[in-house]
Formats: structure tokens, C-alpha cells, sequence
């Protein structure tokens, strides 16, 4: 692991990370908060999976989460999004498909079946090293994230419900394999057998059994993909149906942006902070 | 006035305006952000100024000034850091010249006195556009900024004590006219005769009689541009000499960074909502 920068912020430490990765066969980027309590000993860890376009950076810089994670005593770790690099197949001109639109998956197809591995890096891989580089309890960690990085934590959690005691999702998509944005993605990466999504859908997986004790969502009312691409009732419906208790809260008037997602952060630390304490 | 975007963030609206700038003889955007309590009469205004490089968006995405403007029911405005065009003349390699760099002051020197009036753009025609546009009690206005647009925020304060009820800075140069960074563009903007730099240089204002009640000032120790370009112990030695009161609070470990002026903005928007009540 190679340090790109750090920087003192609200008593704490924000820094950006580099390392080889062998999940997804390049070199991947992150950030990481860490609070001024970890001087006294190690502190929860609170994973943040941004949308798509994004990189660990724009959360970083946006997502006014500093303030009450150095209060809270929470690391804060951003992954990126997808791998990238000259050697990793891309679609450039496709902001839904490819480089900053991993989904948190494992892909299946080739060509993107050696580096499209998110899943196994923000669930194995990463969380390996930063057990071994950071001042950070394992045994207590908390997922949450926005869009397509809110479906990414729906989606782990429901994975990893003994891992993970908190869960919480921005606007996120709810049901990826039947919207229009990312059907074509989950073709590319994972094939036209769609049985084969259901492991990475998070309506799916709730239908087929994966539980997880209670999600916060917080969707704006203005945002120009709800209808389309998240659908947050979906799950909604889901979790009705299975006893999960989903806070689903209906922002009036918020869109998909950073400032939709700042505005509510201080809730979701308060929220994730509560249940890793 | 032409509106570019609003998006809802903590219950006020964060806008991106353009318009037709007379002092600037350009097209010239700025960002406000309007508090919910606008909705039940006029609110205070305070001004933002940024720093080299920067454009009206780096504070806006990067300052974290909206949660407690909003709970606080302050307006914030921040304007840009030059002309900008393609008939605006420029130095495109120099980031301390031309294009956001311009300095907060007035150009005398052809080819940038037709575009680079930044001091009357900020002062004077961007106050009337906000008066006349927005909610403003433009009786209660204060200012602040980071870096240049903190010596921007000193010197115009410094220029209207009348109009301004707090003045306070991150990180600000304090006396341009001495600073290797700044003098080379003080002589393109103002000629080479020294003497008309000291009404654009904090410093030299309080020294040839300038007066304003208080400030803030915040200083990272860690800010690579401490001793060659920033030195705020000229200023406090200043303030000093003429019974003006300077709170400087050196920072320990801090850079130059928006992780430092985040870290630090709501102790400045208490301060000037002490000031602006």
C-alpha cells in the first residue's frame, strides 16, 4: 500500500491510498478518515460505496462526512468504484457500463471477467488490508452508500449479515436487473442467463431468502432517476413481504446529487454510529 | 441574471447564477446559497471569497458551509476569482495571473484594465445584483474567504467598515505587495510604481490609516505557503501597532487545503452570525 496524500481534517486524518489489487488485476485507489480516537485504540470502520461515475474521491471531497465521524469516532473507507487502467476493457463513452460502473459485482464474461471483480475487492480484498494498515475494529463495521453504491450496500450487507451491523443507502437502485440503466451492464458482466443476476440484485436476494435486520434509505422526491432507475418502493415492497424493518423516508424537493446526500450524512452517521457502538 | 442550477440542500437552495458583469466586461458566475428562514423575511449576507485556481464551485462543493448557514439563516455568496472569456487577456501557465487570479482589486495597466476590476465587480455591482435578486438584509453583511480571497475579504472590509459588521479569513495573504507570489502580478495589474499597490494590500491599508473593529483569522501550521507567501504575523504585528483586534489561531498540522477550511468553517459562521444577529 503506497499513500498518495493525507491531510489533517476535523482532528483527524484523510488520506488517499494505492495498492495492487489481485481482485480486480490493477492498481485501485481509495480513501480513508480516520478519527482522532484511533490515537486510543481502534475504531469501527463505516464503508461508503459512491454511484456511478464516481471515484473514492468525489464522497471525499462532497460528502461533508468529517465533522461527525472525528465526533462519532468512525473510520470512514471509500472504495472506487471499478478497476481501472490502460489494460482494464472499458466502454468509454458509456457512463453506465465499465470504468466508474463497477455495481459491486463479480463478473462473469469475458472480456471483464479478470478485473470487473468489486464485489470480491469491497468484500474481501480491501477489507484484508485495511484491517492490516488501519487502526480499525473488525468487529464492528457499518455499510452505506448512494445510487448504484447504495445498491452495493443493500446488496453486501444481505451478504454479510454477521459482518456488517448497520446498513443505509442514499437513493439507491433498489432492483438492478429489471431497470433500464443497468440491465444492459448486468448482460455484459454477467451473461444473458438471467438467473445468474439474482445474486446481485437486492430485491432478488431478499426474495430468495438473504436477510438483514433493518436498512435507512432516504430518497429525494425530486430526483430524475427515481422513476426509472431506483424505485425505492421495490424494496420497499420486498422488505414488507419478508419482516426486514426498512426507514424508508421520502425527502421533498432533494434530487440524486452531493447536496441531497450531505444534508442527510450527519442522520446516517448518527444512524450506523448507534448500532456499532 | 440567468439561473444555471438549484438543487434543495438542508432545507435552503444552493444556486448557480450567470450574468452580464459591467466591471468585468464579461460574463461572470457566482453561487448562492439561500437558507430556509428566507422564506419568512430577509436574511443576512455573507460573502465568500476563494483563493488562487479556484472558481465560484470549489467552496460551494468543497467548504461545508450549508448545514450551519442553514440552521444559522445566513445567505452565502461566492463569486468567482477573475474574469473569465475568451476575449478576457490571460497567462493560461500562471496560476498566480489572470484567469483565477484576479487579486480582489482594480487593474490600472492595459490589457487588464478592461476586464480585471474584481474589487469593483465584488464591492459594488454584484452587491446591487443581490440586493435587487435574492432575500438579503444587505444591512447585515459580513465577509471572509481563503488565501487571496481571505486578503480580499481583509482589504474590502478594511475599505467599507461601514458596510461590513465581521471581516474573518482562512489562511490569508496578508501583505501582496512584499510576497514573491503576488508582486509579479500586482505590477501587470498596477504598473510598476509601488505606491498605487498599497491600496490592495492589507497591510499597507491599516498602516496609511485604514481601520475595522475585529477579525478572525484561522492559519494551519502545516501550510506549505506559510512563510513565503501567507505570514499572517505581518498583519498581526499591524493590528497591533493600531489597536485593531486580530484573533489569529494558529492551527497545528493543518494545509492550505479545503480539509482545513472545512474543518474550521463553523467556528467562522458563528463568528459572523454573532456579529450579524
Amino acid at each position: 500500500m503506497k499513500t498518495l496524500s493525507t491531510a489533517k481534517s476535523h482532528g483527524g486524518i484523510q488520506g488517499v491510498y494505492t495498492h495492487a489489487s489481485d481482485a480486480c488485476a490493477c492498481d485501485m485507489t481509495f480513501a480513508v478518515f480516520v478519527p482522532p480516537q484511533a490515537a486510543d485504540g481502534p475504531c469501527p470502520v463505516l464503508w461508503y460505496l459512491s454511484g456511478l461515475t464516481c471515484t473514492h474521491a468525489n464522497v471525499m471531497e462532497k460528502g461533508e462526512y468529517r465533522r461527525l465521524a472525528a465526533e462519532l469516532g468512525l473510520i470512514v473507507v471509500c472504495p472506487d468504484t471499478s478497476p481501472r487502467g490502460e489494460d482494464v476493457p472499458d466502454e468509454r463513452d458509456n457512463w453506465q457500463f465499465g470504468s466508474g460502473a463497477g455495481f459491486y459485482l463479480d463478473a462473469t464474461q469475458e472480456p471483464f471477467a479478470r478485473n470487473y471483480r468489486m464485489y470480491s475487492y469491497v468484500a474481501q480484498e480491501l477489507p484484508a488490508l485495511i484491517a492490516r494498515e488501519f487502526p480499525a475494529d473488525m468487529t464492528r463495521q457499518g455499510i452505506f452508500g448512494h445510487s448504484m453504491g447504495g445498491h452495493g450496500a443493500l446488496t453486501i450487507a444481505l451478504k454479510h449479515p454477521d459482518r456488517f451491523r448497520s446498513a443505509s443507502a442514499f437513493a439507491p437502485i433498489v432492483q438492478p436487473s429489471t431497470a433500464g440503466w443497468s440491465r444492459s451492464a448486468f448482460e455484459k458482466y454477467l451473461g444473458t442467463d438471467e438467473a445468474a443476476w439474482r445474486a446481485w440484485d437486492a430485491c432478488a436476494l431478499v426474495e430468495d431468502g438473504a436477510r438483514f435486520p433493518e436498512f435507512l434509505i432516504d430518497q429525494g422526491t425530486a430526483d430524475g432517476f427515481l422513476d426509472d432507475g431506483l424505485r425505492p418502493w421495490l424494496f420497499e415492497e420486498t422488505c414488507r413481504n419478508t419482516g426486514i424493518s426498512l426507514t424508508l423516508r421520502m425527502q421533498d424537493g432533494y434530487d440524486h446529487s452531493y447536496f441531497f446526500i450531505s444534508t442527510f450524512m450527519d442522520d446516517h452517521l448518527r444512524w450506523h454510529a448507534q448500532r456499532l457502538a
